[in-house]
């Protein structure tokens, strides 16, 4: 059964010596009750809870999978009482709005509880996240009296939430939704159609569900300018927030999934269900793209989530198991062999995962202080400025930590040899549950259309040299012990710069070449981002260095990275200059 | 449910076109029978019968799995009567030697067979391939009469064969198993022990299983010096060949895997089982090893194969599904969406499997004639270079393979957004079975630490040197037209040169540093093989590119391997340079 220790140290590392939260926090109003004791009590408490109750239901969970029965869905035994208890912790509404029962903490604080709770149960984690996902939209479009009947049950977890989008046809390309809303004389609508994959579409956890549901009007614009969004909850509430009758939403079935078998995904079926329009008529995916940069970052939160605990579990083997005998000779005589650890290979593997790890969680805060002040800057330029690299970072947030995080939880597996691939183990099902963060919210090649095509392309690259001059600025200040970060992210500036270069000169002859390049930069730019967080753990660690090992560990595990990880934006920087034209010669039929 | 046609068309273009097999075959009287007219036959059958009667059970098996009751392990329903026809179409003996019922068909023929085996159904595959496993093992070590006996049951599918290696405590350390064998006044041996991770240890499918197992001596010296290998049968044999008395091996349990959920992986129990020793008293390791190396290339086809099929189901969705618009503009008027092949990150993600692909198989035949020569070579220097080819690239072909296979897997399910992480488009089953080919066999670690120290280090690079030659011959051939592959070969045939150089540095000084780059090394290797593979086909598809669209594509997709795959050799080079260091300057307790 698979262990699991919230990194809290590291968080600490990150949260308050490199970025300095705490300064942060005491400068800004809106979290005038936010303070590092504070802080650190939430993350003690929310890592005991996520240890102690979440985590022993991961392994289960995924034996026992969801069960649907008729127009009911139960979920995995323990669920129940641990979304119970979840709720009551107050933990839903952690980083949700005071106004509505929230407990108002800044993202660089949630982005931690959500690493923990994603590293803890995958499964279990999208209940609550949906709902969060759900009150988001609806904090940002819906009139002030859907907000009070609504989100104070949100965020109390006696409600849940989800978001309805994909239809069998229509994934992705959302304009070619089929679902209908017909206007009602009492300014409601009756929404028809069927969407799919709807993770907690139906459940046994809350007394009542809140559909957030995508769907056109009879007149609706063609294409994804004619989407409108609609809230359709399970049972229709009354003025006091009673639920009432039985709307005409059920769920049809539910998948059969590679992984995350605890949570339910629903095939939900409308048969002109009761609803009401969120936001305005028409501009539904600008809604729904409102609590996507959010999402979009927890989905992150779940690739490093599953990575560290592989990691844990991986390094626990690797210093239990004996086999083999180091190259150095034997180190341990009164054994009949020496740990894993004593191979150089199997510390690659582990390094490898860590050193993105650490990297992922520092990068993580950087995205989350940017969308603090996005939301709570003290002035509109600041809110701007954060808005803009927010947008630049997310499709990275999402896309290469998961990608990163799959990867690491394979070779994780590949530490444990065969044990690896057996179910008891546990470490084959973090490959499995992590595998869905690289295809929901967006598949990683369309985050990585997103970064390449909306975010650089369509600015001409003016974001991308905003944030170069960042970078460029950092390297200037990596004096005497950092040479190995200074030249490193020197290069790593260069590349990026030249890799920008050639995607908008591509670009302008091409109009296929963004797309050619996309997954090949967003790799590259994720590795650029990682050497600039190595970068500013490094000159904090080598300030604190005769402080304490865990300073000089963090200065070593840098040069690991810079030297054997980050060399791969040389390969994807050769790749991006191939362009669209050998792919693109070939005939459809030719596949 | 996936689909599948055997690539017959690319196979033979390998194999008669740019390996012009029959040729070699003609010059050779081991093969005075095989023209290329039997194997067109051969290939045909064997395609038909995998296709209709194999591949169907594939997602049937992994749903249903194996079943254990008591002493008994039942197969999935339809294994038995597909294993029956396997069989009876002579298909396990094809590669074995006729004196004893083989048909005696080169490995230049069954790396095919192999292949389109393992892309129709891995689970099922491994029945058959452990009983030609330890078949190999039996007719180089065992004595005439043992051959005579146990030969003929297992070619026909009588009986079956296992491979008893692992212990509970003993992996890749098979220096430290416990299993013993007690010597017997009639000159067999009693076995005692446990052995875990048993493919086909116990089942359904024939009237015996043959048991080959390695074990020590009571005087055995310690490690892997003390190692003897013995064939236990499930069922003890009369000196008529048939089954009597029960031997006292028992399966324990079966493990419930990641993948392959329809091949039986026993834990088994000697409990002084009656066996007799195959070949010399402490040398059991090394006759085990006798088979490895065709083990191990047809683990890399099961790679292959994989990753074959996931490609054809991937093309096959990317031509169907409409999602999105081309960047081009609308392509298909009529249709509510453009295929998804209009994108050019979709056929990104084809393009690479199927470019890893086509040069797998080039360098699958290409080991498998050097396997061929080691065997069958006329002289005994063509064996001995063979061998020494052999050694080279087995541990790329099992390692390089599987890992590209799997990645390839996880890519193919990709194209396929939200549905390929639904169980029943068959996706997701690719990337669990596929999992195992990297773990199995000796870990794809293990290959990288053989091929760097062995096959590299311990000879001073004088095996690459030999290729080095080989490569450099063939890219001083390659004229206009095929610029694009002499410019890339010569510069891969550089970077493997100065990699084995940086290698043999750091070896002179640093015990520790060639396990630390192996596994870089190995992909290296292998990227700069597969260049030397597309350099071939493309001298072939040049000369042939007025005749057909078929050679012009694969000049085209060769290209696409040389720009796009080819650099990631630069990066490798890289973090092999690195060396040990900064990876073992880590106190055990840091992990």
């Amino acid at each position: 059964m698979p262990v699991y220790k919230a990194p809290l140290r590291d968080m600490r590392f990150v949260a308050f010596e490199v970025f300095q939260a705490d300064k942060l926090w005491a400068s800004n109003p809106a979290f005038s009750e936010i303070d590092r004791e504070v802080v650190d009590a939430v993350l003690e408490e929310n890592a005991r809870f996520n240890e102690e109750v979440v985590m022993p239901l991961n392994r289960s969970g995924d034996e026992e999978g969801c069960r649907v029965d008729g127009d009911k869905v139960f979920t995995p035994n323990g669920f129940q009482a641990a979304f119970r208890q979840y709720a009551e912790g107050g933990w839903i509404g952690l980083g949700a709005e005071t106004d509505y029962g929230g407990q108002g903490f800044p993202k660089m604080v949630t982005v931690m509880t959500d690493e923990i709770l994603y590293a803890c149960n995958p499964s279990f984690a999208l209940y609550p996240q949906l709902g969060i996902g759900a009150a988001l939209a609806l904090s940002q479009h819906a009139s002030k009296e859907v907000k009070e009947l609504y989100l104070p049950k949100i965020y109390s977890g006696e409600w849940c939430g989800t978001m309805c989008l994909t239809e069998p046809h229509a994934g992705t390309d959302l304009g070619i939704i089929r679902s209908r809303a017909e206007p009602q004389a009492d300014g409601s609508y009756l929404i028809t159609g069927t969407k799919i994959f709807i993770t907690g579409g139906e459940h046994d956890l809350a007394g009542n569900i809140v559909h957030l549901v995508l769907a056109k009007l009879p007149d609706a614009p063609a294409g994804s300018k004619g989407i409108s969004l609609f809230l359709v909850p399970k049972f229709l509430v009354d003025k006091d927030g009673n639920p009432g009758a039985r709307n005409a939403v059920k769920v049809g079935s539910i998948e059969h999934k590679m992984g995350i078998k605890g949570s339910a995904t629903c095939v939900m079926n409308f048969d002109g269900a009761q609803g009401w329009l969120v936001g305005k008529v028409n501009e539904g995916l600008a809604a729904m793209f409102v609590m996507m940069n959010y999402e979009r970052l927890s989905m992150g939160m779940q690739g490093l989530g599953a990575s560290e605990v592989a990691y844990q579990n991986a390094a626990a083997y690797a210093r239990d198991r004996l086999q083999g005998r180091s190259a150095r000779g034997v180190q341990q005589k009164d054994k009949m062999a020496d740990p894993l650890l004593v191979h150089p290979d199997v510390r690659r593997m582990l390094l490898t995962v860590r050193a993105n790890n650490e990297a992922a969680r520092c990068f993580a805060m950087y995205v989350s202080k940017a969308l603090d002040e996005s939301r709570y800057g003290m002035t509109e330029e600041i809110r701007r400025v954060a808005s803009d690299k927010v947008a630049l970072f997310t499709p990275i947030a999402k896309a290469f930590l998961t990608d990163r995080g799959f990867d690491a939880c394979v070779m994780a597996q590949q530490v444990f040899g065969g044990h690896g691939y057996i179910r008891e183990w546990g470490m084959e099902q973090f490959v499995r549950d992590t595998r869905i963060a690289q295809i929901y919210e967006g598949t990683n090649g369309v985050q990585a259309m997103d970064l390449a095509g909306r975010k650089v392309v369509r600015n001409q690259g003016a974001s991308v040299r905003i944030y170069l001059e960042e970078v460029r600025a950092l390297f200037a200040e990596l004096g005497a012990g950092l040479e190995v970060f200074a030249s490193g992210l020197k290069h790593a500036a260069n590349v990026l710069e030249e890799a920008t270069r050639v995607l908008l000169e591509q670009a302008a002859q091409d109009v296929d070449s963004t797309n050619a390049a996309a997954v090949d930069y967003l790799h590259l730019f994720g590795l650029v981002a990682y050497a600039h967080m190595w970068s500013m753990m490094a000159r904090v660690a080598l300030a604190h260095q005769d402080d304490d090992l865990f300073y000089r560990n963090k200065l070593q595990l840098g040069h690991y990275f810079m030297q054997r990880l980050l060399p791969e934006i040389d390969s994807r920087l050769q790749a991006i200059k191939a362009g669209s034209q050998t792919m693109m010669a070939f005939a459809e039929g030719y596949f």
